[in-house]
């Protein structure tokens, strides 16, 4: 009986092709509603653009363009780049097969990297309309442009290709895409318009174009002619995490001859030194053949990945946004609301199961966002927005197990996203940033990564804090401020001169009453014409640079004479100009002086000049004193080393 | 220039096998921590083990067992079923290849639906511990076992076969897996034993036995010898949602001559009358060849697909699990926490892109639940725990789209998880159930599904409510209730009995302060021996039924007599036996009487009988009452309708 049942149920085994399983399953491509569709759509193309162009050098001049279709829901999207274009051959693979691509077997950082993206928008478009993609391409001035009608054999996962032209284009090198899908514009709309920002807020050197589809034009333009650092290929993973079956697979597949070479030459960041250091651990002979090496004998290696130290992975394989970078772009971004305070970091980079990762954060605080909403969250993997899936997002979990109540927020039992006025930035870059789904939309929660994003958040976290606590402890000083540096000087005077008896000295009375020292701020940006690098510059553009003057004021009401250490945190992209009286100390985080004695009621002013900003890049001091105690300050905290 | 980079890119492009696109993002199938690992290997193969004994009529025997590997956090998993095994040729292909399976291309209700579930795990075992699966199936008491070795190349896609041979399995049939692979067991134990715990609740009919490494065994026993109804596979879509890519493909490969017949037999639902108005509506001929419809055509008849009625899908696809099981398993799983109410319902079937789904809700009210916390909730797709991405499954997203604040929780701006001492369970079963990904822990935000959430939570949220104000209105009533029938008694005895009076008719003052009829109800249940359906049904055993006893009482205490109708709401699996006075109206939803005219301080009684349900089944009658002000009843809520 049961035989026949197994015979009647193996009747219907059958492989599934993977555009089978895709057009059944397009929800997970992010295309399970119409709202959503279209911003997926967008999405995939414009993250190709920008891609294509950064490998090719060329700072990306995208447009993308909606028109309504000929029925009801019925959209077409155009979205039209002056990147390098795609050669001939490539171009039916690249729209009309799914799992096809440049970037899954390469090691950096790149937007695209599951080969699925564009060619499931094809897919979306086919299955929701019947109609097929067009794709215009150009690979340089002298060549054809290429017109291709692709559409998708879902049975065999392969492109149809119903069309195919040389045309003429007047563009130099390009792609242009045209996919007609069903979409819900109405809906779709302020996500879209939210990504296409958010976008252009992490891509600066991205010139974006976007038509609506009444005609109507936004600009989201370059901010910088700076292409993103290029990132470099990584040939070989990080042996930290690495997975005992890829392990094995390795040793089996060497060409190397010895344990020590295979180590050496197929891991990076394992040099003589450390290769010998690991062999020792697992007890391994360095001149053995890896091919010989047992299953145990793996093992041991595998452990003594995680007892030796082994470097960081070579960064420029990353290519993070850079913490002034980021304060800029939310400063820009948050005009309107005019926040109190801005706070961003980058974390070095660090490891999972081999790939090489680094996470970003910042906070915008106060001003006027709502005191009594959840926080608002925006969300990057490399470099792109992610705008659905928060809540099983690695950067919301890490978020939520945080206790915020400590750091001034509201939050119901010290769990999940916090209540008050502040916007999280989280950007996770990875050679390959693990989502949870194939669209893309949220990372999946890695407890490497999950504990780097909680140390960024609480580094910010910590800034926000001292700023609270500074503003509050000044606050609590502010009175008795004006009433010793203004009223009582007032009265004295005036009690002096109808008594007719010369002013009393009321120091004593100052530093009575006052009993802290008190450090303020000053910052001025004198705008100077940008010195031009080198002849080949010269674009006959006028541009303009800025200085950044600080001016530090320390007033000791105290009533004993104190000498102390003071340090200013600068950004690391700032080159430090004139500085007066001279410091101790210059790093690339911060300038130190050893202040001399200051006598109570004694001013003593410090003044330095910072090259290298743009205008409100740096727009509070974050100031540490030494060899005081820090409840005697206000305005500074105490300083904890690097 | 571009050129060269073009022609650079396109060297690097390459087809990706799904294989190595899972291997490399193996957390998408719910393998990106070791916690979560060991969860979703046990779920892939339980499921897999349920549906097999489900399609051949078994009832299942499941065995899973963990035990430790020889390195830090490696495990073997064993699960063992009785279920009707694999043919032998089947076996490399099933645990070998991702996308291989026989439940893609059907219509019907089963767990697994992707083809990629336990070939995954084969997957992550070898990723992870570099070993091979270890695969024992027999189809029937005469037929040899046949154990594999099987591994999976993940370059092709395909599976490797390295060990076959004929063993002697003293089991009849079934299927036993042996995997190793890397899990963390101390921290992903408590979801393993919730996933089988849960898998309990909705699976009744199964038995699954637990051994932990330690070698405790926990057994979930089976509650009923029934299996699920089984589900019929539909062999074709419904038209409500269909595509019209996937309308134009099906004109394209129909094999019928005219557009009646196509709609007639390619389509659920559409008989002559249907298929014709739309025919009319679209103003279509439904005699022309349906391979020549233009694409304007094809769109009309999309759209009349909408604007003409069609009955819904047929729903022995389908398997609910039914109110009566979820409040009996419900109640079963929240015994320690004694709640005060447990309500449920099961929507009818609707569907979304042609698949036919429905959903069913229910809730667990107070007891000793925590009313600081945020509600649990539980949930379900075909009878599968969800133990993973709660926030991004649109069961969440519906639930925190209620305002609960009407509903008597706290909920903050009326949006979000409601807190308050409450359990929701949701359970959604389709023919496709639309996950957000390949790990099927998350239910997409699909717009149909969304709103059939929603209206099946209202509908118990309504319910709770009804309950709460009903508790409300009673204790406040209490009061009066007690001075009224006990102390005013009392007082008018002692007094008259004082004064050698007759005692005083109170009814007078009795209704002036009560002003309302008060209806109150009391169950009991008395044990039954089962009556024996068949010779062939007798097992020896000895199984007890029960009767539920349903006792109204009505007081009057209103100072006019009244007359009105009484509904009472009884589940749909009760059959109604003895019941006095003799109703108007028996459905197989409700009971209804015409009441007789009821005098002030009259008290009348109904009593009915309820045979085919369990003790406790029934605890708290659901009264209505019309005819009458509903504001003068305490303990019946206004009849509606149906």
């Amino acid at each position: 009986m049961t035989r026949e049942i197994a015979y009647e149920l193996a009747k219907k085994q059958r492989e599934i092709s993977v555009a089978e399983f895709f057009e059944r399953n397009k929800h997970i491509l992010g295309f399970g509603n119409p709202t959503r569709a279209i911003v997926t759509a967008v999405k995939e193309a414009v993250d190709n653009s920008l891609d294509a162009c950064e490998d090719a050098r060329i700072l990306p001049d995208i447009v993308v363009e909606i028109r309504k279709g000929e029925r009801e829901n019925e959209l077409m999207m155009i979205v039209e780049d002056n990147g390098p274009g795609i050669v001939e051959k490539h171009i039916p693979p690249i729209f009309g097969k799914l799992l096809y691509g440049s970037r899954f077997h390469s090691i950096r950082q790149s937007r695209g990297q599951q080969g699925i993206g564009i060619s499931a928008v094809v897919l979306y478009g086919q299955l929701s309309t019947g109609k097929h993609a067009r794709i215009l391409s150009k690979i340089g001035p002298d060549r054809p442009a290429y017109l291709f009608e692709i559409g998708i054999d879902t049975h065999r996962n392969s492109p149809e290709i119903i069309r195919k032209e040389i045309i003429n284009w007047d563009k130099e090198h390009g792609t242009r895409i045209e996919i007609y899908l069903v979409g819900d514009y109405s809906r779709g709309r302020k996500y879209l318009y939210e990504y296409l920002q958010n976008t252009s807020i992490v891509n600066p050197h991205a010139r974006i174009e976007f038509i609506e589809p009444n005609g109507e034009r936004h600009i989201f333009d370059r901010v910088t002619d700076e292409l993103p650092k290029p990132t470099v290929e990584l040939k070989k993973p990080h042996p930290h995490g690495i997975e005992m079956g890829t392990l094995l697979k390795m040793l089996k597949e060497t060409k190397t001859k010895k344990l020590l070479n295979f180590l050496k030459n197929e891991f990076v960041s394992m040099g003589e030194r450390t290769s010998r250091a690991v062999c020792e651990k697992a007890n391994l002979d360095p001149e053995m053949n890896p091919k010989e090496l047992t299953r145990e004998q793996a093992m041991r290696l595998l452990n003594a990945f995680k007892e030796v130290k082994i470097m960081a992975p070579p960064t420029d394989c990353l290519s993070p946004i850079g913490e002034l970078l980021i304060k800029r772009s939310l400063k820009h971004e948050t005009k309107e609301i005019s926040p109190e305070f801005i706070v961003a970091t980058t974390r070095s980079p660090s490891v999972y199961s081999g790939h090489p990762f680094q996470v970003e954060a910042g906070i915008v605080y106060g001003g006027k966002l709502d005191r009594e909403s959840p926080v608002k969250i925006l969300r990057f993997a490399n470099r792109v927005p992610l705008l659905y899936q928060q809540g099983d997002c690695v950067t919301t979990i890490a978020l939520s197990n945080i206790d915020w109540r400590r750091y001034g927020l509201e939050q119901r039992g010290g769990k999940g996203i916090p209540v008050g006025p502040a916007i999280f930035f989280i950007h996770v870059a990875s050679t390959h940033v693990p989502f949870t789904s194939e669209s893309k939309e949220a990372i999946a929660d890695i407890p490497e990564i999950e504990n780097e994003v909680k140390l960024a958040l609480r580094e910010c976290a910590r800034k926000m804090q001292q700023h609270i606590s500074k503003k509050e402890k000044r606050k609590k000083t502010k009175e008795k401020f004006l009433l010793i540096t203004k009223i009582l000087p007032e009265i004295a005077r005036k009690s002096a001169s109808m008594l007719n008896k010369p002013v009393p000295n009321i120091d004593n009375v100052v530093t009575k009453i006052m009993d802290v020292v008190w450090i303020d701020d000053h910052i001025e940006y004198e705008k100077v014409k940008r010195v031009q690098k080198s002849l080949d510059d010269f674009s006959g553009k006028e541009e303009h640079g800025c200085i950044t003057k600080n001016r530090i004021t320390i007033v000791n009401y105290k009533r004993k004479p104190l000498k102390f250490d003071l340090y200013a945190v600068i950004p690391s992209e700032a080159i430090v100009g004139f500085v007066n009286p001279k410091p101790v100390k210059i790093t690339d985080k911060y300038i130190k002086w050893s202040l001399p004695m200051i006598q109570p009621t004694e001013k003593f002013e410090v003044y330095f000049e910072l090259a290298g900003l743009k205008e409100g890049d740096f727009d509070e001091n974050e100031l540490y004193v030494e060899g005081i105690k820090p409840e005697y300050v206000i305005g500074a905290n105490k300083w904890e080393g690097e």
